[in-house]
């Protein structure tokens, strides 16, 4: 099977629009891909600092990979940003694989830990807990990696999150019927203290950010999160791949199909204005913010 | 188990909200449903002919025999309406059933048949054809339904879908990101021409509309159309079947948050203007009418 841009060996079929790539044609073409999505959604501009959060897993790792790339004679900054939750098994693997890739392209990286930040890893704080450990994990991490970057100066905040991610969260709230959670992944207006948050990968399929990592050479760690186990998420996931493979084109005619839908709906959704917490200072809706609450329930 | 309301023993567990119901009790609660639905979607006015597309099937069945309850004593008519698409070893028996509920309730019933009307069966128009024969069926059964209901001065179509084929019909069009049929599921502008439809058992599960034949005697047929196969929406349905065991109630928030999303969206979403058909007069969007087309295609 040939390249159909050249004669030479095709390494991937893109089940979108048939065409078949050689590996430097894929790569040209994931990179344009994402630079389309960064352009077209106005998400870096000159002189900005990008904070990327790197976990170590291949969504982060081809990010900043690809964003040092796309970046390379722009006057933008990229730091990368490890939040080490205290998952023991799991991410002390993806740290160092997080640390290689920093290294390699010579971004300075920060690692803030939950143990440092909230005094207990997350394995200790869902000790015995019956709240899915994910609630703890996901409130923390945002709240840590929204102080961390502003306290590096940081413009935004580039997260690894993929199309199969969207996808599945544009479901979930479909599913759900939770409007106010699904207008909240469209762009938000800016509010003080509140790092904008930005998804250069968000129109890439997983498995061509895995197959990028793995023509790049790129070291990532594929473990899987002990914790990831049977949620909505999880049945959401594995519905959509089968449909996906059904009907090629499938996660992204959702994900087009709720953007074209997003843009021609009326109303101010989310766009609450935040207040700041009355204990840590993060913005937040109510009088403190949800990790400060679910700190005060682990005491 | 009995009853949350009597001392009566149970029949069912209401998934959404844990109530158990007794034979009375569910039966009332179901008609209750359906009246909220008709009421609140302004779907019957006083003095109209409702024309009622009944198959024969457990979900037209259940149609006619609850707007029968609900509309006595109101100056409401309300006419049967069968199509026969001729289609062997199915139709035949839902129209004895579609016969004996008409005659059942007293109710004037009208049998239209493909070959009397398109001069072929379904199962002779599809002999040897590639395209799907639910496309050929869902024209020239909609075309019939429209002409038949104008003929007999009804003022509305009213049908049988039930919840899980709205689930259905959104989740398709999600995933499709088709917002033009997406928004077709709205309540659409009065058109000359076309009867406008109405669905009073749109918020009623499958389920429970199975349970309202049985518990009321009402003759239906069970069979399924044996064109009924692998189509996506035959992967859709087992899909929202999944996850509504998993999570009881997703049908219906998927379809009420539908709602609350189109109420919010701008635009004149599928209001185009419709013409007639240069060939038989029926309300069209190009110069011929879908059905004037495939009979065209079949010769």
């Amino acid at each position: 099977m040939k390249c159909t841009l050249c004669s030479s060996p095709a390494v991937i079929s893109l089940k979108r629009d048939g065409a078949r790539l050689c590996q430097d044609h894929f790569i040209s073409y994931f990179e344009a891909k994402v630079q389309e999505t960064v352009l077209s959604g106005g998400m870096i501009e000159e002189k900005e600092r990008i904070a990327v959060a790197v976990s170590g897993g291949k969504d982060s790792t081809a990010l900043l990979f690809c964003l040092y790339r796309l970046l390379s004679g722009r006057e933008v900054e990229l730091v990368a940003l490890t939040i080490d939750e205290g998952i023991a098994g799991y991410r002390d693997d993806t740290i160092q694989a997080a640390k290689a890739i920093a290294r390699q392209l010579g971004v300075e990286q920060h690692v803030v830990s939950f143990r440092e930040e909230y005094g207990s890893s997350l394995d200790r704080m869902v000790l015995g807990k019956r709240v899915a450990p994910c609630t703890y994990c996901g409130v923390f991490r945002k709240h840590a990696l929204n102080r961390a970057a502003r306290a590096l100066g940081a413009d935004k905040i580039a997260t690894g999150h993929n199309l199969d991610d969207e996808a599945q969260t544009v479901m979930m709230n479909y599913l759900k019927g939770d409007l106010e959670r699904l207008m909240r992944l469209r762009p938000q207006r800016v509010q003080k203290g509140l790092v904008p948050r930005i998804k250069p990968l968000r129109m890439m399929p997983e498995k061509e950010i895995a197959l990028y990592c793995m023509l790049n050479g790129i070291f990532f760690q594929s473990r899987e999160c002990p914790y990831a186990s049977l949620s909505l998420r999880a049945e959401v996931r594995d519905m959509m791949n089968s449909l996906e493979s059904q009907s090629p084109g499938t996660k992204l005619s959702l994900v087009e199909g709720f953007e074209k839908l997003a843009l021609r709906t009326k109303g101010d959704w989310a766009q609450m204005d935040l207040a700041a917490c009355r204990k840590c200072g993060e913005p937040c809706v109510e009088e403190s913010c949800k990790a400060c609450q679910l700190l005060e329930e682990i005491k």
